[in-house]
Parts: C-alpha cells; sequence; structure tokens
C-alpha cells in the first residue's frame, strides 16, 4: 500500500465525474464535499433517459436510497446497469435498510443483480442486508449495533464473510469505523462524534468514497481507507473549531467540508489514525 | 404547566422520531433544527410503501406542503393515515396556502378527513384554510395579515373558534407569534425581523414543534410555546451574532440552528417572553 | 444606462416574486440568494396545477433543468405558457446541456416553442443549444470553452447572431463573463475562482438574474449587467473573508450570499469591472 495522501493526489489529478443517485435532504452537502475531494459531482435521478447516458459517462456512481419515489427500483437498476458498462465504480449506501422492508428490497435487489463495488453504511443497515435480523431506528443505528474493542475481530470475520459473497468492500462506520475486503481488514479511529449530530455525513462520506475509488480503481481498498481517514480527521478538525467558537451543529456541518476542502495529503498522512486487524 | 425548559428536556430524553414529509427547498435546515432539538430526523415522501412504513413507526409526522407532486394528496394522506395508527402527532405546515387553489385543497383534505394535532403558518395561510378570503404572496404572508397589540385578542377569539371546530392547535407566526387551543392562548414575543430574510424558519419551526409536541403528547400546548420561545430566542441570539460579525442572512441561517442546538432548559427559561392572553 | 445601483434598488423596491422550477441540488442556496438580492422567491414543480397557478401570479420564471424528471418538459411548459400570459420574464439555465441529449433537446424543445428572456450558461452549455457540436463534462463546462482577449470578440459576434435569432439575452459564464443582446455587449471582469469550487453558484446567478430583470423589465440588458456585476463582486468579497479566515468551500458558500444580503447600489457602483465591446 502506497501512503494515504497518494491516493487523495490521485482525486485531485483526475477530479473523476461522480454520478450521484442521492436523497434530497443532504444532496448539496454531497456535491460540495465531492468538489473538497478534488472531483466533480453531478446528481440526476428524475429523468430516466437522463440517468443512463449521465451514468455511462461517469466515472463512478454513488447510489444512494435516503429518499426513494415509486421509481428507485427501476432508476437505480439502470443507472447500476449503466455505469457497469463503462467504469464500473458503483458504491452503494443503504440508508435505513432495516428500518423499512421498501429500503432492505430495493437494496438486496441491486445486490442480488448487480456487481457493487463497495457498500457503506452504519451496522444496523449492514446486517440488514445479508441477514434477516437488524432493525434500525429510522435512519440511524440501532444502539445495539456497536463496533467496540471487544467485539470488533468477531464483526470484521462477519463482514468478511458477506465481503467474499459478494466480492464487495464493505464500510460499516460508528465510533470505530471498520474499512474491509475479503482479503484485509482496517478499523479506523478518525473522526468527531459531531458527525452524528448532524445530517449528512453519512451521505457525504459515500459520495467521498467514490471519487477516491473512480480515482483509484486498481487499489479500492487503500482508496477507501484513504477517504475514510480523510473524512474523519476533516471532522476532528471541524469539532476542534466548533467547539474554541461556540458554534453548533450547522457551523460544524459547513467546518466539516471546508476542513475535506484544506486537506492535502501530508495532513492525511500525518494524521490517519488506524490499524490493519 | 411546568417550566418551559422541562418540555425542551423531554426532547432530548426521550429523541422522538420525526418523520417529515417536507420541502425539497428546506429540508435540510429542517433536519438540522430537529437534530438541534435533541430528536431524530427521518424524510421520506416519494415512494408510497417506505412512506406508510416510516410514519407507523414515527413519534411525529411533519406534513410540510411547500413543493407538492402530483402524488401529494396520496402521499400526504396515506401518512397521515398510518401515523394516526400509532402516536397520532400530526403536524401542518400549510406552506402556501391560498396562493394557489392546488394548496389550499390540498390542505382543507387533510383537515377534514384527519385528526391533525397542531397546524403552523403565517397568518394568511391560516385564514385560506378557515376561510375563502386570504391571499398570500407566494409563500410569504399578506402585508394586511399582521397581528398587533390591537387585533390581537379579536384575531385570537377568531382563531381559538377554529381550533375548537377542528380540536387542535393553532400555532401563527408573525412579529407577534400566536399559540392556542379552544381553552388557552399564548402572545410570543421572541424573535427576530431577521427571520424572515431566510427561507426555511417557517419549516424548521415545524420540525422543532413536532419534535417539541411528539416528546410531551399530554401537553401539547405548553410543549408548543417551549418549542415557539425557544425557536424565538435561538433566532435573538443568532441575530445579534450575525450582526456583530457583519455576516448576512445565509450565516444567519446556520447560527440559528446553532443557537438551537445549545439552547438548553435554563436560558429557555430565562428567556422566554411570552403572555397568556 | 442608468448606474448599475438603480437596478438593484429596484429590486429591493418591488421585491418581484421570483417562480424557480430548479434543481434540488442548490435549491436552498437559490431561495437564500434571491431574496439577499431583494426578492421574494417561490419553487413549485411537481404538481402540475401548482406549477401553473404560481407561474401565472409571478413576475418572473427561472427554469434550471439541473435535475430533470420524467415529466420536466410538460412542466417546464406549462410554467413558461403560464408565465407568458403575465409578466412574461423568463430565464433558462440549461444545466449540462450538451452532456446528455435529453437536456440538449429539453432546452431546445422550451426555445423553440416559447419566446424566452434570457438564457444563462456556461459556453459549453450556450453552445450545445445553438450548435450541434458542443461538449460538456457532467454540469461543468469544457475545458476547451473559455473567453480570452483574444478570442472575445469573435465569441461575441457569434453569440449575438444566436441572439438575433430567438430575441433574447445570452448571459456566458466563465473567467470573464460576457451579457450581450443582439444589439450590446458587455464583457464583465468580478469574480472570484472559488466560484467553481462549490455547487450553485450558476444557479443562485441564474436566480438573482430573474430578480434583477423581473424588476427592470423594461431595461433587461442593463439589469442582467447589474446582477452579473453585483454577484461577481459579491464573490470576490466572501473569497477574500474565506481566505483570510482559513475557511474552505462551504464557508465560502454561505459568504457569497451573505455579500449579496450586504450589497447596496453604491458598494455596486464602485466595484463593477465591466466594459462594453
Amino acid at each position: 500500500m502506497q501512503n494515504l495522501g497518494s491516493y487523495l493526489e490521485q482525486v485531485h489529478k483526475q477530479s473523476p465525474l461522480v454520478h450521484n443517485i442521492t436523497n434530497y435532504v443532504t444532496v448539496h452537502d454531497v456535491a460540495n464535499a465531492i468538489i473538497a475531494s478534488g472531483a466533480s459531482p453531478v446528481m440526476t435521478d428524475g429523468a430516466i433517459e437522463d440517468v443512463k447516458a449521465m451514468a455511462a459517462i461517469a466515472s463512478g456512481l454513488n447510489v444512494n436510497i435516503g429518499t426513494p419515489t415509486n421509481d428507485y427500483e427501476e432508476v437505480c437498476l439502470k443507472a447500476v446497469e449503466a455505469q457497469a458498462q463503462g467504469s464500473n465504480i458503483i458504491v452503494l449506501d443503504p440508508v435505513g435498510a432495516g428500518a423499512t422492508e421498501y429500503r432492505t428490497n430495493l437494496c438486496k435487489s441491486i445486490l442480488d443483480t448487480h456487481k457493487v463495488s463497495l457498500i457503506k453504511g452504519n451496522l444496523s443497515e449492514i446486517k440488514a442486508l445479508f441477514t434477516d435480523e437488524a432493525q434500525t431506528k429510522g435512519v440511524d443505528a440501532d444502539i445495539a449495533d456497536k463496533a467496540t474493542e471487544d467485539n470488533l475481530d468477531s464483526l470484521i470475520e462477519q463482514m468478511q464473510m458477506w465481503a467474499a459473497q459478494y466480492e464487495l468492500i464493505i464500510v460499516a462506520t460508528g465510533e470505530i469505523d471498520i474499512v474491509l475486503d475479503p482479503f484485509r481488514a482496517f478499523a479506523v479511529y478518525n473522526g468527531s462524534p459531531m458527525m452524528s449530530e448532524i445530517t449528512g455525513s453519512g451521505c457525504m462520506l459515500s459520495g467521498v468514497l467514490t471519487a477516491y475509488v473512480a480515482a483509484n480503481p486498481k487499489d479500492q481498498l487503500s482508496a477507501a481507507l484513504a477517504a475514510l481517514c480523510a473524512f474523519g480527521i476533516a471532522g476532528e478538525r471541524a469539532e476542534q473549531l466548533t467547539l474554541e467558537r461556540g458554534h453548533g451543529n450547522a457551523t460544524f456541518s459547513n467546518y466539516l467540508i471546508d476542513e475535506l476542502y484544506l486537506m492535502d495529503a501530508e495532513r492525511l498522512d500525518e494524521n490517519a489514525d488506524y490499524e490493519q486487524r
């Protein structure tokens, strides 16, 4: 693995076009977070012809099911299909899987019919896709679904089986973030508790992950690790500024994007806090 | 009535799940304002199965018709129906009622078929729902529709009749805010003129009202009064910071949410400025 | 031509109602930028009856095709038709024209059937509407499509032919902005490179242009020039504050709106940097 900063530099150098099918709650922040990471976002999900044409020319596709419509299954599947014939970088953010059957089934239908590159969710959402047990509170993880030093290795073992079965990367977010493929696994300790006090941290992260993986298609796991550390470091810095200046969650949300924008390879390498498990 | 701060504390303690059917203009701020108040937002309105499932598990439903679609009547009615079988906390924000017949009729259709807990609008919107006279300028109140010390008591008398007829709470916003049910009425003097120089103050307030009422179902009027004062105090503090630092309306909008996030029971009780009428 | 500040003052004096059919990515900023300019925004595009009724009472219509739906052609055409029977101020922002056929054809269909007052796009988008050659990267201009001092006069000549053919104003944005009708042309040098590092600068500008033109229907070209200078000056000031304070692109985005809000006639006249060509 190269130093993490080199993956960031590839994003800035190539500025990949990231097509986002995403929810209307956090879409603005997703766009600015992708720009802040050095890539170029485009959003389209309403007109099927436009969706297919855009997915075909994009370097990566980020599918986030946060505010689905009746047409979503068709839209998502067609976009995934169009992108698969291109650079074939497909990220799935199963927002609220486990909270409603509709969401769980929509994600399973994508997973069962197409090759996805990476899934990013909280532990409840990840579980909901691969087991029949999970429960999600709206779009937040169930309080029981939490990675700790005690259960980390068994969680990783379990998730690597799923990753092998579906040949993909899994990013499970929480106080400790996990990123793994069937062969390697990392725990990431960067991040801030304020990230769960805004809407959109998870959605922004998925956009940033897509940008990093699209710019580094030959080493996707390392690129995802770099994205996760970059995002966590931005959160730490944003939290510090927010507290120092007496701001609240809305300003934190802006600072988080600001700090992605201000991030460079050196800062990423110096502050990345992860370990291979 | 308990002190207002205790209603805020209930929101933080219970963190109710608030399902929002809301417009795509201000949805991001609504989500962050709900989080800032201590509750947990979820937004979904496009896929009817998902809408029904989410409304059924939510502690409260906030219906804001700001950017309606052709399916909105069905979506809103199904969501209201699903929520009514659960905790039955339903807030209606009739954005732009009076400006177009479509909006007026959509709201009347909800009101006529289901029990709504609380309606929040400017005076033009409120009038449009209960009379055939009102006119609304886009989504802003007509200039003639203004509560003053002179007409306050007669406005309250009129609105209490409507509140009795539909068995609900009415919140009418303006320079003086009014909150009432058929039995009690309060005038709230907290707030800032900058709140009408951003998009979304009204929408955020509806989300915050839903959170407070959902967390305090047994004393909904007092909870609504607490929400209104908390929101107004946040506006006053945000205005002061904005002016001191030479910012404009976009930064004010973020500070408004920040100040909701920073609010606690003590600050709310010390700064609440209202009187029973 | 009057001094540019007088056009700004008309916006504040009349506070025209601007109906926006716009994308869900940047809609919040568009609303706040229109308010910051002194006008009153309303957004609606989903329910056809509501769209027609709102367009009919608005002082201007801003059609931005950034996130189209399958119904968009009908929605846009009906809105344009309704507005044409009123004040007939119609601005078209052909976001991503040239990137997909769907978008190019949608814009051409509006242009071919209705009188549009003003088109605002980057050079790639403008070319895509009037020639069969252009290519757009997602929603960003192709790198080859760039106005410089060397090609400025020939670009103007070409665009004035299109402006004459369709009887409209063209605003082409880039490092140098161009605004012209068949008879007069201006190059605008205000602006900041950070404007291309956020989502929504172009969308906000279209909203602001609509507000200025709607408030100054008898001298639309000068009004558009004033809007373009005001927006560029706001960008310059926002950039300076952002760099001084060590912020990134998200805070810049808010400062840009703040500076529109803080703009007055005097500041606009003192800092406008343009020349007639």
